[in-house]
């Protein structure tokens, strides 16, 4: 099974703590389904899986928290950030330019962020945001 | 710059065709910024990028004549049919099982279409949609 | 007020009609408030708001009945089909290109029809759908 | 745990099977996570619980075959056909008068299909979509 | 009619008053259509009308102020906390997780400010958005 | 071709500096593609473009940044603030009240800051958002 903390790192256990005193079975929900049931499965690299990811939320057009989470996690395992801004430039084509320009500033933040404070390794094995 | 017809086969070419009265401005304007400029991007591969735009489309819920063209795409490229059937499964986290479902029904046409008549070596260079 | 048939011809009728069995009362809604209060107001011509509405329906990516509805009525109201073109193209790059394609090939069906069977003078004064 | 036939009758069983060859893991996900886990919680009466998917279906705008699925599931567990359409026409307000049109059209085929073709009491207990 | 202010409380009257410089016929078609015609409709009482709008307001994913008060609307008119949860996480499976998640994060709000100042009895009759 | 800061005067240029690091071609691509080949064409009037611009980011309902900037360019190539706030208002037949009192907000913000101090003269030739 996929080591969570690998993926999200510290932003998806703070998004987990705040969900669960309103709603305990749903930080459960995303730590069995999303990560237990989905993200580990074979048949796609973590890396793409991420990407992807990206991808679906600047589609959204709606999710910026879920954005700058995953664009960390993108990171984490591997994407370079070069890679993410391609794809979030991408999705201007599917989605337009509004979405797309959003996604980047938040991806100028995460980086900026990381610049400003690298992250750690990551913690053993909480449950993060999907 | 990206051999167009290296990514969508024919089935971008008809619907240029079917837009070239209309709006002949707007087929161009997918050449040439679509693939022109952001496709022939470096810094991500086509197979990454194929598989980025399906995550894309099933978030946005209503673009089953593209997603069909770009599922064709992603195998065009690279990509297996389990990788793309991966990427729709998990953009039911982010879109839901609604959007995910109706990708995934729209993946088995593209799959049984193409176990009836595997594209041909793609045409030599025409102009395919984004 | 605003002459309805002026501005849906008999398209909007044959929705209210399919309409008036399940939910009678909604066909009234459209004719009373999207009508008789919103379109019906000054301070904004009628040309300029089928245009703006074709605009919205092309963002929201899913409303193709009442895009087909709503190019015929802008058509009605003064636009040229160049301008209906222009503001679906032009919406490419707020809500991406598989939502204005989409559009146009619509477009590209009702100006279809219109060739085939100009619109007649409009009926006298029946309710539209909005 | 809930008896899932007794919510959607045949029409879940149906996108099943047509599931089922091209992912069938993504089956077993409904099947588990979306009956077994959330609908089969306390907190909530199934009838409420439908006519709020439902909402949520119009509101997204572009759920067609979900929606006929789950006009039909509303109706399976205690909502009136008076019920459904109000929530669909509610929705008008929040998402807009061609999601809630669009809702009510299918929500017509839907009682139709059921005079023509009562639905028969539910089969033992076989796996629906969500 | 219904007594509107028995649905929203205050929180409705203060988008009113912000919006009545700029628009205040728009004031007036959600007091006179949104609570007028639609929720004083009979046959589906309040408390799952308003079930059904947190539903629907969840799936439209870019509603934040609507969400606060209508998940505030929701328990003035009889539903319980945890209906409201339920109702959020179950569309989880049709918008997603990040949608549902974001509308936990609201709702926990919603109820903290309840804890920190109960609702007074409802004002008299004054117009609260939709 | 359109003379860009006519358009949009200083807040396009505040976003483009943003972008600058992250994503310099992004910006460039809102340059020429967005405005000089898009907004660029004959065929439509840049009033009416805007204000189906205005109609479409409405519709979008997460594009706040968007309309902010783009209730400001209408205003710009010469619609009246009475046209805007119709546009808007209409937008809630066919994306809901939510989003349009959203963008009725956003507008009384946009207003109320041209009021506190009035654009000056546009700046000669500086690259905008589109």
């Amino acid at each position: 099974m996929v080591r969570l903390s690998q993926i999200t790192g510290r932003s998806g256990e703070e998004v987990m703590a705040a969900l669960g005193e309103v709603a305990p079975d749903f930080a459960r929900y995303i730590f069995e389904f999303g990560y237990g049931d989905v993200y580990s499965r074979p048949g796609l690299d973590l890396r793409t899986r991420m990407l992807a990811t990206v991808a679906g939320l600047v589609a959204l057009g709606h999710a910026e928290r879920e954005l700058t989470v995953h664009i960390g996690s993108a990171l984490n395992v591997g994407a370079t950030r070069e890679e993410v801004v391609e794809v979030i430039m991408q999705m201007a084509l599917y989605a337009g330019f509004p979405a797309a320009l959003d996604a980047l500033l938040i991806a100028k933040k995460v980086f900026a962020a990381r610049d400003a404070a690298p992250p750690a390794a990551p913690p053993p094995a909480a449950p993060p945001a999907p």
